[in-house]
């Protein structure tokens, strides 16, 4: 389990195994191979295998894999075996969405904090949180050790949010900000964003 | 401009490409470098300049390229210079954040059909489109001949929805259900999952 060999491309395709295994496990199905992972996930088995050699040997010869073992055995790797507190910036339409969506729980992160900076929507509750004060952002994550953070600000207020993110501890931004972020070593970040997908696949419409 | 042989890794990075110049266009920025776009974006100028150099010769020796120029190429050979209408399916939380996006305008694209099976959505208006029963999908997006969807419904029902917009001829899906779809050959779909994001970026925490 030596993490640093893996290739992040590897680690990449991770959080698609457990979930197919998450719903496999969810439907009461107990045993599974790399043939039928890679059918779901449109990804070849001798790749599975592969990816999940890096971390151990995990399936046996004939029986293929245990569903809900296999499960475990990635969410540890994946240190989703726990619940992180998650800061979201931004209430906006967006920020709004991503505080009810249900599908953090069980996924190993749930929304410990939100902010942001318009009077109105401080104080509103979601889920029992507060929206917070942009202007506490530091403090509260300091305090609340929080190392995750979701960005949901416009454009033109995301680099100033993650600089303050990173300054207060977080280590891991995930930017629903059209805009690529300057963030030093050791900060990771990803990114969501409709258009890049769309025009991405709109180059091979006719 | 030989469409099919340039990498499909390579088309992925052009919608970043456009991004960037359209933020310095719009700041009235009128040459940049592939050094400068490099710097912005966080991928190497000799990568950009191999990328461009698949669709032709854009810069100038000691100029570098020309913003509005090279901004109107990409979105040429992106085929986005026009207005691709999209179908919506799901008008929940996310949905409804989608339709309310300001960030579709002038990309390329345009909610043009939002669907849902909720007696309560249905007749609902977003920026003059009102929520058309799903019972209709397939009739709306083969007389309005809608080519792009996204799909923002529940996990356990993304794939019957997906089939029904393949089938009315859909060749692009934009999926932010939780799971992996089907669709036959000639259909491209792209995720997006902020779990997987989050617990990608997990597996580096300390």
């Amino acid at each position: 389990m030596a993490a640093s060999t893996v290739p992040d491309i590897v680690i990449g395709r991770l959080p698609l195994y457990l979930r197919a295994l998450t719903m496999m496990s969810e439907a009461g199905q107990e045993y599974t191979s790399s043939h039928e992972l890679g059918q779901q996930l449109g990804i070849g088995s001798a790749q599975i295998r592969k990816d999940l050699s890096h971390f151990g040997e995990f399936g046996k010869q004939g029986t293929g894999y245990e569903v809900n073992f296999l499960k475990e055995q990635l969410a540890k790797i994946l240190k989703v075996d726990r619940d992180w507190p998650v800061a979201l910036v931004g209430f906006g339409d967006l920020g709004q969405a991503i505080a009810h969506y249900g599908g953090f729980a069980a996924k190993g992160f749930h929304i410990q904090a939100i902010f942001d900076n318009d009077p109105a929507k401080i104080g509103q509750e979601v889920n029992g949180k507060q929206v917070q004060d942009i202007a506490r952002l530091s403090e509260i994550i300091r305090q609340q050790q929080i190392k995750i953070a979701i960005i949901a600000v416009p454009a033109f207020a995301a680099q100033a949010v993650a600089d303050q993110l990173v300054e207060a501890g977080v280590k891991a931004i995930l930017n629903y900000a059209p805009i690529t972020l300057k963030v030093p070593e050791g900060v990771r970040v990803q990114y969501i964003d409709p258009v890049v997908h769309l025009q991405w696949m709109a180059y091979y419409l006719e």
